[in-house]
């Protein structure tokens, strides 16, 4: 029986409210298109500004899913 | 035309509640003197601990924003 | 009169809810054991994914605390 | 309203002659398949030699592109 | 002519033998989806422990294949 | 006689056209309201993409300049 | 019913042989004294040399362990 | 009541004779025109030769201070 | 005859006067518990100011030590 | 029949034009001493300004070189 | 009695088979030029790949010696 | 006139007694065979441990020296 093998890919997820939010956002959408997601690793957290107020947090992940062997 | 130039500043925001609401306190600082606020990136997290609680979360990000040609 | 001297720990916090929760599980869970606990910084941000969601985020933290001299 | 998602490719780029065509090489091949490019990073710049002289310069960039909702 | 153009991705092997097993495991199954694979990077090593023994090796690795221009 | 200090400032400067007049422009924009700049450090490199096409570099750098003492 | 917290120790295990067998050894001496042992990351590589040759790797891994609540 | 945020800055000090004394000339700089600094970080040691010998040590620290609400 | 096996600690030594003699009281107090320490490596170096001087060097280090097998 | 063994170099070319002639300077240099030069690795960009202009560019490459076995 | 100085060497092993051997490859070749081999540090791990497998590992060391006073 | 080209040297230093005098020590080994040395870097520093207290100090320095072209 073959070793699992797992594949990496990078996601920056938005939103207005909080990296949590930012996260889930990234996930939810990797999920439409990949099934077996397994884990994150949060790699980047910044966002942009508009009028002195964060606008939208944006959080990179790297989202691991397993490959159908 | 000119090319637009950015500066960044490192700033720590503290909050005794979160992550968000520590870089909200350091753009909310940093908007009271300088204009144009364009994007921060979350450089490190760290905070202080009281009777086995967080205390205050400390957040230091770089603030930047468009220099005036 | 001596100088202080700290210890860092590494630990890893976990919350079905957000960073600031697994944090607080990470300090909460160190100072059943460990008295005098100064500050933590955050190392890791990680988790896994369960139905195309976060089910745990797991943070790593570094917690200081000051060695009875 | 969902709030935009990102992904990131990572492309190496060749050129005989700079690390701006480099880098527009890896970006020009990536448009052919992938719509909504919005921006890039700079991960490492390397190359080979031939006869003591820069034979391809070989610029890893991070393509970043919005993902359709 | 144009200049070549490479793609890399992230993908995780795991053996329970050793870290070669497990890079050999990651290109092999990259190998059945895409032709032209030309090196990869090893980028984290890393495992899980059952019984006080290593259970499998998980090795990240980042795979370069030339695209088709 | 005191030792020299200096100080360091991040600037980042932006170009249609390659690294170097990103940098240019962030050393002259400096220039403006800073005298006795000394030396620069290039921190990051990055871009946006429009149409296929780098539209803007956009260059990080440190610059060091002498304070008067 | 709370959240699982783990705990990370720093370990360097050797051995003349491999890095596979290093590793092998910081793991076996740790779940000595720890129980719960869950996985390891390879943090550095290295070892000295005598006559020539590879007398003892030495490699440093984080292992991680669950906390008993 | 608003939570405390600060600045830090990236100052070099120099020294013809040790670490210690260029990082205070960096402070001693910065207390000049700045009130409230709380704390340094060593960022980077460096130093120019003369004659086979340490002419400066040349340390960059970034300096943290208070902003006044 | 089993290889031998090390552990590092990570300790946060203080000094008013240098980075040596903080170093110092960091390896003073970890081998009033622990025996046949081996080695360190610095791995922070920070202090904080008071009335603009330096009021103590926090030097944080790693200590190795052989575990008795 | 032994496999190939590189070693690398680590050298600062300058140029008062751009990073692409201080990469071609440092190598050229290089192979007037050393033959098989095989690639390179750029590791830090830097340079000094005089008069609000980039001086000198001043770019660190690593480059490696077949040894004959 | 001066103090043992050190220089260290930068190599990278090939070897068809395993990491070690890239590294002993590295350190048998660096042996037959220089005397007084002390340690080795593993830098980087990467490889070529032909036909869906690993051609040869290239492993960088850093290799250190002591250089006679 | 060719631009001026640099090489760097990476050299550990060893001290009983302080940070600076292992560089010192390092920097003053290299000048017996390199001629115009010009700047140092520390990458590293550590050190051994006996009888609890530092025995050596081991600094890791990159040394630039001018080549002569």
């Amino acid at each position: 029986m073959s070793d699992r093998v797992y594949k990496k890919l990078e996601i920056v997820g938005t939103s207005p409210n909080s990296i949590e939010e930012a996260v889930a956002n990234a996930i939810s959408q990797a999920s439409k298109t990949v099934r077996e997601l397994r884990w994150f690793e949060v790699i980047e957290t910044r966002g942009d500004i508009v009028d002195g107020k964060v606008s939208h947090w944006q959080v990179t992940v790297k989202i691991g899913f397993a490959l159908e062997s």
